[in-house]
């Protein structure tokens, strides 16, 4: 079902919603895509014309600058007009239902919204509501997925290690409550990475984390030891808030990435996080500003991953009339 | 006096302000270009280079999402540069005077200013200030005039009935604070409708509206009877809390429009409403969305007539020095 | 050392942070530059190619529509992409540290900063922060620099007066609080305007003033005695509240610039003021608004002087690599 509504009927990405039901081929091509993305960036002049008259509307439902702000960057790098439309200041004021919104913002003919929603599950009903001409992406839904987030830390790993073949990667922190972390989980498991660990205390490690293909550990120094990739989460403040873990310090003591606990991966681990960082609550910052953090290129490449997956999407919409 | 602020020496177009005193011959060719301008929504390129090197900047002192989105996008679809401006966030705060926050704007070489105001004839005011280089564009005034709704609506008319002879248009609802139906009024007045209803509860049709040249109807059963059009307005929640109108559930009872109450109108009646809807209080939703409503359609022809109006202003600015 | 951070191994223009240590030559070249730039915002198509692919982003941590508005304009009529980020209502939230906030922006290859921020210092920090293919301009620090208001009010003095030698310069106000005026000291000085005067009561001039080549004046009518050049300067009402000032009354009875007192100075004194303008309390709207005010001249000329520093700044950084 997701499969469905995501591709046209010859496989070809319409919509990106989550990486969930995508076949590996599909995943490959927008690694392969944004491989070529990369190189805009380093021109003196960052940009292509691929997108030129299409219209993109950035509809934030929950504020975030910094994703907006990449997504942004991606569609007017496509030479598109971008337009940045945050819900909670605009018609929802005036009682609009949000498929009156759509239709009316549909209606402009724009071509592309990227939806960023607290509701898990919003970009879906979205791409539902939309005719041919239109795509849909998802720049994060609630707890439930966050695509273009798990994409570039594929990219990152395939770059940085060369491919996805034998590879363990340690996914560690609030496992239960983040959509980083089940897409990367998704994105993974179908790359190829057959060693997938989901670490962090009981609390935040769901129960049935098996059935995505990762396995679970509840030790940090065992979860991560002889891993090649670290990924690091982001430790929200208000899991800290209600029951669910201890104080910061007492976080940071079990589950912290230290320079210590790092010897414990391969000497060649790779240590990611989707930023922003916390610094000394998830990870040292020795850790995160040393030679095997990435961090920043995975800044980098989001900017290519989303570049490539808006030009896939829009490449393969419905013609417009004429 | 309007007529002169807003044509040069020749009557072409300088400023768009309102729709009372233009000359038929004006409106028609607004309808004409925009007829041009619809073309380019539909193309995969929507981009055509008129405004190129033009600075268009949005001026709200009201806040509004929707129109400011389209004033955004059709002056990006002519290859202007466009700044949003919001007044109540920005130096209306350090006390500076309209006048000066203008001559401000103008000073870095503005072309044109979408401007949206609270209070009646602030476009007026505006258009007054500037230079020969600079023309104004009305966005919404007060309860006074909100001229490019009633062209995009008019612009629909067209499109639908092929013309506006012999047509029976109704508007209803609160036409007294209305700034959408005193322009609609001149608009299709001038432009040849010669069965012009304004429909709706005594407290809420101003007398004297038969000097615009509408008829007044306080039943609305009597008021759509026979009509080739149905223009419905959007209810403010403020008239209901002030002691004007009844409770929504009523008003809805006396004047919503209904699947039922639609068999009154001609056989291939249109329904057109400005938006944002309110389902289920001025409208059904099997209406809104039937087969003829053409709500959205409108939202479409609004980009197309901004278009048209901003190219036909720029075009006939005074050419700036050399 | 302001000079070793702002300039690159052949002198040229990196980053524009302070005009305080830059040569002469250096300042005459960027208004050199601006000169040429005056001619864009006069064309029919005010845009020139120059930074086309260049992506700006405007970081602005403390608030201000209009100086932003100068800098996004000026961005757009070179032809970047422009980012506006209001560091309020973004990470900062997050807890996210100014350092890794910049490294995230710099990762996505942005090519220039335009900072403003509350702390003196602030964009000396960015600058020293980014990689070489990034610049930094300061928009305004603290009480410390506004180099960009500095070099728009030297460009207009040099346009009205043909130069600087020989001219008699008062700066009236709030010396001590006011970035304009330091930087306009440090400006002023470096162009060779020897007759500098620093003109306000005891408490507003700072003590030390005379070693960075201005001449204290407290009495408003000595101060501005046969001066080519007055420069108003603002008044925040930040000042009277506290006991620094006595009323808005007051102040203006004793250093409001009124016709009476511009006929102390030369017949053909040109005023300039920063803006926005305090009408009543710095200075009166006839003198504002007469003959001898260029007040909205400086408005144009800092686009076109905006715009060199950009472009001389981006101009001279390092490659990108291929």
């Amino acid at each position: 079902m997701s499969l469905a509504l995501q591709t046209d009927s010859k496989g070809r990405l319409r919509h990106f919603l989550t990486v969930e039901g995508l076949p590996r081929s599909l995943l490959t091509e927008i690694l392969d895509n944004a491989e070529r993305f990369t190189g805009v960036g380093e021109r003196a002049v960052k940009k292509v014309p691929l997108l030129r008259g299409k219209t993109v509307i950035n509809l934030f439902f929950e504020p975030s600058t910094r994703t907006r702000t990449t997504f942004d960057l991606a569609a007017k790098r496509l030479s598109a007009d971008v337009m940045n439309i945050s819900i909670e200041t605009s018609s929802a004021k005036k009682g609009e239902s949000l498929a009156d919104t759509l239709r009316n913002l549909e209606a402009m003919h724009t071509d592309m919204f990227v939806v960023r929603h607290q509701s898990s599950g919003a970009p879906f009903y979205i791409a539902q509501q939309v005719g041919p001409e239109v795509s849909v992406i998802n720049g994060g839904d609630g707890r439930h997925s966050h695509p273009t987030q798990a994409m570039l830390d594929a990219f990152t790993i395939r770059r940085v290690k060369g491919g996805f073949d034998g590879l363990s990667v340690a996914i560690v922190g609030d496992i239960a409550h983040s959509r980083v972390a089940r897409s990367e989980i998704h994105a993974l498991r179908t790359l190829g990475v057959s060693d997938l660990r989901a670490v962090g205390p009981r609390t935040l490690v769901p129960t049935g984390i098996e059935a995505m293909g990762a396995t679970p550990y509840y030790d940090m120094e065992e979860g991560i030891r002889g891993c090649d990739v670290i990924v690091m989460l982001r430790l929200q403040q208000e899991r800290m808030d209600s029951a669910l873990l201890p104080s910061a310090h007492e976080y940071f003591q079990l589950y912290g990435l230290t320079q210590q606990r790092l010897k414990l991966a391969k000497r060649d681990v790779t240590v990611m996080h989707p930023g922003p960082i916390n610094r000394g609550i998830e990870i040292e910052s020795a850790v995160a500003d040393g030679s095997q953090s990435v961090i920043l290129q995975q800044v980098t490449h989001g900017i290519a991953v989303r570049m490539a997956v808006m030009a896939m999407c829009m490449g393969n919409q419905a013609e417009a009339g004429e």
